[in-house]
This record gives C-alpha cells, sequence and structure tokens, in this order.
C-alpha cells in the first residue's frame, strides 16, 4: 500500500473543498447572516490540512486498485468531516453527529435531513447544503481530478471505485477528457434547470438551490414543505421533468449533444428507466384516484413522487404516507430500483434490474436445453460473464446489507416500516423513506448510533457498496 | 410433448392418493364422528379418475424433461383438488377455496390454516389434515414412484423436478432405492417422534399428527393453540428437537446410520443451519429477556420459534407478534434461510445462502485480483459453475416473487406487514406470520382471490418456483 499517495490525494480533495467553500462564502457575504465567519474558518482549516497532506510524497505515483478503494472511501469521509464545519461554526446544529449526518446526505446525494427548521437558516448554509449535493452528484473526486490534470496520476482507479453504474463507457479515449464531457453536460443541464424555474417564477436562490439537488438527484429543499412549499404545479412538472432527466444515462446526452437523438431512444436501459416510471405512475394513480376527485392532480402527484424516488432526488410535494398500501409498496419498491447508470441516481440501477431478470429468464431457458450456452445481451450486444456477475453479487450484496442495516436499526426501537425504509431511503440515496421517517417527519429523532449507522449507510449506497466494504475484508490488506 | 405419459403418470398418482386416503378411513371408523362417508365417496371418486386416466397411452414410456414439469406441477395441482373432498363433503368447510386452500397447505407443508375452530373437527379429518404434510414432505410424487418400480418409467426427471434443494445426490446408484432410503429414515424418524411423544404424555391421536406434521414440516396442530395448547415443556423441547432434525438434510442420516456419524457434522451446510439456530435463538432471548423474568422460559419459546420458522415448520408456542420489532424481524428474515436441501423444509435454504455470500467474498476477492479465476467451494469441494448460477437465479427469482407477490397482495385491502409476511409464509412454506396472519390469527379473513394467490405462491415454494413456472414461457412450448 503507497500511503504517500493516499495522503497526498486526500490533500488535493481538501484543497479543493476548501475553494468550492468561497460559493457559499460568496453568498453569505451578498445576504450578510452571521454566517460568513463560518465558511471562512473552514475554509482555512480544511486548507491548511490540505497543504499538509499534499507534502507526503508518493513512492512511485501511481494509483492501483487497493489505493484507489482507500483514497475513495477515506475521501468521501474527510469531505463530510471537513463539510460538517460550516454547519457546526453556524449554529444551525448543536452536534457533530447532526452536521455530519446533514453532510454525508448532502454529498451522496441522498437528501436525508435532520435540520427541523429549514427555512430559518441563512442563505450561505442553505446554498451550502444544496451544492453538496451537486458537488456530490458526479463524483467530487473525479471532479477535482478531471480539472487538475496536472496532477499526472492514472486516475482511472479512482474513477472506476467513485462512478455510478456497473459500466464506465468511455466517450472519449481519454478518461480525463470523458469526464470533463460529462461534467459540461452536468453544469449546462443545471444552468438550463436554473433559467426555466426562474422564467417559471421561483426566484433566483432558490432556482439555483433547487436546480443543484435536482441534477444532484439530491433533494435538500430550502423550503420546509420541500416542492409541496409551492402551489405552482408548473414548479412541479418542470422538476419531474429534470429528475427524470437527472436519472438517465448522462452518456446518452452527449450522444443527443453530437446530433444522434436515436441514441437515447434505442438504448435499453432508458427504455426500461421510462417503462417502469410510466407503469408505476400509472398503478399509483389509479390506487389514489378513488380518494380524490382530481385526476389531473392525482397523476401529477404520482408522477412528482415516483420520478422523485426512482431517479433517487427525495424531494416531497406531499405527505405520501397516508397513501394506501398499495401506493406505498410501489414507491418502496423503487427505492431499491434507482436511477440509470452513468447518472446521478443511487440504488441499484434500472441496468442491474433489468439484467436480473434476463439472468432468471436464461435459467429457465437452461431447464429445457440444459447443455446450450446462452448468453446474456443488452441491446444487441453480449454483456461479459464476469461483468453479469458482478452485477448479479452487487444485487445479492445490496439485499444483504439491507436486511443487515435493518436488523441493526430494530435494536434502537424504531418500528418495522420505519427502519427498513429508512435504511432503503439512505442505502439507495433516495431521501425521505416512510413512517417516523416518513416526508411530513425528518431524521432527527434517530438514535446518534442509528445516525452513524445510516451515514454508513449512505457512503456504501453513494460508493456502490464494493469501494468501502472491501477495505474490511483480511483479503484486503494481503499483499 | 407426450401428454399420453403424463395423463398417465396423473392417473397412478391418483390412484395412490386414494390408497393413501384408507389411513384417513381408518381413523374415522374408529372414532366414527360421522366423516366416514366423506372419505368413502372421496376414495370412490379419485380412484375411478386415477384408473380412467390410467388408461392414457404413452408415446415413448419416458419422461422427458417437459413431461417431467407438467407431471409434477399438474400432480401437485390435482391431489390438492381431490385431497380437498373430504373437507368439502364432510362439512369442515363451506367452500371449495377454504377446502382447497388448506389441502394445499397441507401438502405443501405449509401449515397455513383457514380453519377456525380446530377442536371441533373430527379426527379423520384431522388426521388426513396432518397426513397430507407427511405425504407433501418428501414428495408424493417421488413417494408414488418410489414404490411402484414397476412402472418401468424413467423417474430422474421427476425427482429432480419435485425433490427440495439444489442437489440430489444419490446415496446409491439407482435413484429409486436412493428414494426409498430416505423415505426408510423419514418413516423411522416418523415412528421415533411418534413414541417419544407418547411417552411424555401425549395422546397417541395427538402424537402421530403432530409427528406427521412434525417430519413434514407442516405445522397443522389438531390443538387450536397449536403447542402453546399444552403447558408441558417437555412436548416443546421434544418438537423443538425433532423440528431441527426435520430441517436437515435426510441423506446426512443415512451417513449416520451407516456408522460415519462424523459426515454430519463435517457438512457445512449443516455447520451453517446450527449456527443460524444458536445465533438467531441467543439473539431473541437477549432481546425479550428483558420483558420477562424467567430465563428458561424465555430461552425455551425463542428456540421453539426459531426451530420452528427455520425449519419452516409452523407450529406456535404463543403468539410472538407481541415480541419486539427487533426479534420479529429475525423470524421474518428465517422465514427465506429455510431448512437444508434435501430436507422437507421450504424456503430458499441454507445451502443456497450459504453459496450466496461465497458469491459476493468471490466478487470481493476479484477486485482485488481481477484476472484470476476463483471457484466456489463447499466443504472442500468445488461447486461447478452452473450450478452456482442455479442457486444464484433461484435466490433472485424467490426475492422477485417476494416482491411480485406483496404488491399483488396489496391490492386486497392488506396492510403492509401482513401481506408481506403472508407471502414469505407461504412461498416459504412455513405457515403464519404477521400482522392478520399472525399466530393468533389465521388465514381465513383473506379474500378469496388472496388465497388463490397464496394457494400458487405455496406450490411455487414447494416446487422450488422453477418447476412452475416454466410451464408459463413462451419456450417450453417451443419444440
Amino acid at each position: 500500500m503507497d500511503f504517500g499517495i493516499i495522503l497526498k490525494t486526500l490533500g488535493k480533495l481538501l484543497i479543493a473543498e476548501s475553494a468550492f467553500l468561497f460559493f457559499p462564502l460568496a453568498v453569505s457575504f451578498y445576504y450578510n447572516e452571521g454566517d460568513t465567519m463560518a465558511f471562512i474558518i473552514t475554509i482555512v482549516i480544511t486548507a491548511i490540512v490540505g497543504f499538509l497532506l499534499n507534502i507526503y510524497k508518493s513512492k512511485k505515483g501511481i494509483v492501483r486498485y487497493r489505493e484507489g478503494f482507500m483514497i475513495v472511501s477515506l475521501g468521501w469521509l474527510l469531505v463530510s468531516i471537513f463539510g460538517a464545519f460550516p454547519f457546526l461554526i453556524a449554529g444551525t446544529f448543536d452536534t457533530f453527529t447532526n452536521a455530519f449526518f446533514e453532510t454525508v446526505s448532502g454529498f451522496t446525494t441522498t437528501g436525508a435531513t435532520v435540520l427541523e427548521n429549514i427555512e430559518m437558516q441563512p442563505h450561505g448554509i442553505l446554498f451550502w447544503r444544496a451544492f453538496t449535493h451537486w458537488l456530490g452528484g458526479m463524483g467530487i473526486l473525479v471532479f477535482t481530478l478531471a480539472f487538475i490534470p496536472t496532477m499526472g496520476l492514472s486516475n482511472l482507479n479512482i474513477l472506476k471505485a467513485e462512478s455510478p453504474g456497473p459500466t464506465t463507457s468511455k466517450l472519449v479515449p481519454k478518461i480525463a477528457k470523458t469526464a470533463q464531457l460529462l461534467y459540461i453536460i452536468y453544469f449546462t443541464l443545471t444552468v438550463v434547470e436554473v433559467i426555466v424555474l426562474k422564467i417559471a417564477g421561483m426566484s433566483l436562490f432558490e432556482s439555483v438551490t433547487h436546480a443543484f439537488a435536482t441534477m444532484g438527484t439530491g433533494g435538500f429543499s430550502p423550503k420546509n414543505l420541500s416542492i409541496g412549499a409551492y402551489a405552482m404545479p408548473s414548479y412541479e412538472w418542470i422538476i419531474i421533468g429534470f429528475m427524470i432527466l437527472a436519472g438517465a444515462n448522462f452518456s446518452l446526452y452527449y450522444g443527443v449533444l453530437v446530433g444522434n437523438i436515436k441514441t437515447l431512444f434505442k438504448d435499453r436501459e432508458f427504455q426500461f428507466y421510462i417503462a417502469v416510471i410510466i407503469i408505476s405512475t400509472v398503478l399509483i394513480t389509479i390506487n389514489i384516484t378513488s380518494a380524490w376527485e382530481d385526476i389531473a392532480l392525482t397523476f401529477r402527484q404520482a408522477s412528482f413522487q415516483v420520478a422523485s424516488i426512482i431517479s433517487t432526488t427525495g424531494f416531497t410535494s406531499l405527505d405520501y404516507s397516508i397513501w394506501p398500501p398499495f401506493s406505498k409498496m410501489i414507491l418502496f419498491v423503487l427505492m431499491f430500483f434507482g436511477g440509470c447508470a452513468g447518472s446521478t441516481g443511487g440504488a441499484i440501477k434500472q441496468v442491474r434490474i433489468l439484467v436480473i431478470f434476463k439472468y432468471v429468464k436464461r435459467e429457465l431457458q437452461k431447464l429445457i436445453h440444459p447443455n446450450s450456452v446462452i448468453s446474456i445481451r443488452m441491446g444487441g450486444k453480449v454483456v461479459p460473464e464476469n461483468v453479469v456477475q458482478n452485477i448479479v453479487a452487487f444485487v445479492l450484496l445490496y439485499m444483504l446489507l439491507f436486511v443487515g442495516f435493518s436488523v441493526i436499526l430494530l435494536t434502537q426501537n424504531l418500528d418495522l416500516v420505519s427502519s427498513t425504509s429508512a435504511v432503503a431511503a439512505t442505502l439507495g440515496n433516495v431521501g425521505p423513506g416512510f413512517g417516523v421517517v416518513g416526508p411530513a417527519m425528518n431524521y432527527n429523532g434517530l438514535t446518534v448510533f442509528t445516525k452513524y449507522v445510516l451515514s454508513l449507510a449512505m457512503i456504501l449506497g453513494r460508493l456502490e457498496v464494493f469501494t468501502v466494504l472491501i477495505i474490511f475484508t483480511p483479503f484486503f490488506w494481503q499483499e
């Protein structure tokens, strides 16, 4: 293990974080609500620690598998610890536990909050809270590395460990170039959402923070009632649209940008994703329409909740915990589905669910044709067997973690629905769950132990489980 | 498709069923409680239909894959339909739905009941109810075929389709001989349990019916309160012991019988099974001990519930639905674990769970050593990759069915806990669940639609899912 390069890279990461903190600092200057010093102090501390770590020398200057996993796991822990300082210093939270939970929830784009009265907070703090989503969305580490090409490191192993989705297809030969292209798309979509929300009538500050939270599929809103605070159907439809966009594979938009719109609709995962959204929305609309008279309202609310949960954003437009069990179960299942590979969405991801279905179908075919060799195909292309194995193992591990975390939470006097949905919502980076962590409640009532367990679940979920877990295996430490 | 051999074999099966019905007939004669005619009528009808079907001529006289699946799926449906007649004719149930549900629950060794007042029923009916467990336990079809060797058919495909567990290891070269050996063990253990319960003080009738329900891992008791009706710790400990025995691989007892006791404790699945039982019991004991003062009682109740659910028997000794959520979650998870391969227990089975853990571990190892080929081993032996694939696909399909059935049940105005636990308890052939299908309740309150859906779940679970589902795929019907 080359600890030199691990510490050095972590140092660069903290320097980058302190640089990013200038944005909320600027906002706090503008509004002048007493949180300016919180950002200045954090920037100074983070930068100092960053520069100190950056002094370390690497032995070989290359990031191998092991170092990649360590950098990413420790990196996410570090940015969350330092990112929690503004909340602590500005007095947003009394305890480090809450500040840390909120920051982890931000960077992992979960959006599970422990903040009781959001609207009472200064704008700088609320900006930072939403900005963590945006930074975490496409991977703060890759972000850092993509724009510091002078580092001269082999970043592929970091990209592999951090990026969402089972396959990282390079759009252009150079890895850094691919990352930059994806960021340009990410940045552009965010700007477009800000403009559209602003035109629809939202204030600039709320447009920006909501756009950060949407495009990062995070879900922190500057409003106590989230999107439910507005009585504007247009806001809901705009955000529904961008949530669905944020949950799809960003590589597809590259195809659209270079003039090949067909790539979008020919993509099997995208087709499946849209089909799941439509079917879920229709089922929930039918299920709740008997209670409500207004079919347009019913349809919009069903669409919003489905888009919010499948993209793992976690904005809420109403308290869906009062919906009938059937609708809640659909939403619960969607918490596991998540967005597409290469999106900012979390959870298992559509392509993996699709592969699971094909895997089961193949086994049924083999019962009839026991000696035939059948490949799993996705849009005509054969999925290599080692990728299939990885996907299957991921899904199994995800389910094991879901059960394991749920059992752990049940030792903390939570009921079954609250504990299982809290785990599904944090492991899947969704945000709100059901029961005591439902959309009308928050995570503040949980025990300190539970908050750290769920912080771990959020990081595990965001880093696609393997990256973090591998560090706790004995064979990781055997050379 | 050779429909001749399918119908012919189904005919033999019904003839066998009518022969088995002479046992409850004898019981009803002895007690003379008005149910004798119900058995006589059923025997006559079943025998006539059996003989009529037996007239069909087979084209080739061999059971291929397809015919095997059809025979087993239709066979279990048929024996359940005809087996329901005594309940209907004797007036045990008013509706065919309830009589059918109870019989499916019996043959599949589920033990989920729709009978409101069990103790009011005549002894013949209660005997038949328990006897269905015993017949279903090791597979009524293999049972039939093992003792009718004159059929001259290739029965391997029927055994494959019907027998529980991923691998059917032949103890002796001939398949029929292996089946006979397993039945001798099954029969012997049942007799031993009857004797032990009788010596402990239970009446002969109750000893026999409880032994049927234990060894078949069924769970139908002739008592309204199941084992909770007795205030005798000795009964509970005896039944705990036999439930654990019934949930283990019967092939191991063959090793013990031929003098090699080590085979039992060297078996990796058996070790895992016992470890899961011990850990679960200890966790639940700790969790509920604060509420109860009596540690011996607590430990016994925890042991009973764990043994009952992990072996998928489903006897109850108390209303565990009042236990804290943590203990209930442990039991809920055990509903998925189930017994060992080659036992009469249902659900996913211990060996598959073990393979899943090893599968995930292998994927973590491959992250560090991407180019290495790692085999999954069980007790030193390599598990062939196609067996691993089958196991993984089974577990995934099982989870998909669990989610799918739960969603369907939620359309019937059930709450989340009741619907998910009803599905887990029927698909896993356990019996009682939580909520409205908890140990103090029964399945009678459910809608007619729900009862048929759960009957399907029970048959799917008992026949290990693939066997039944394959029939509904288009490629099954393509020659």
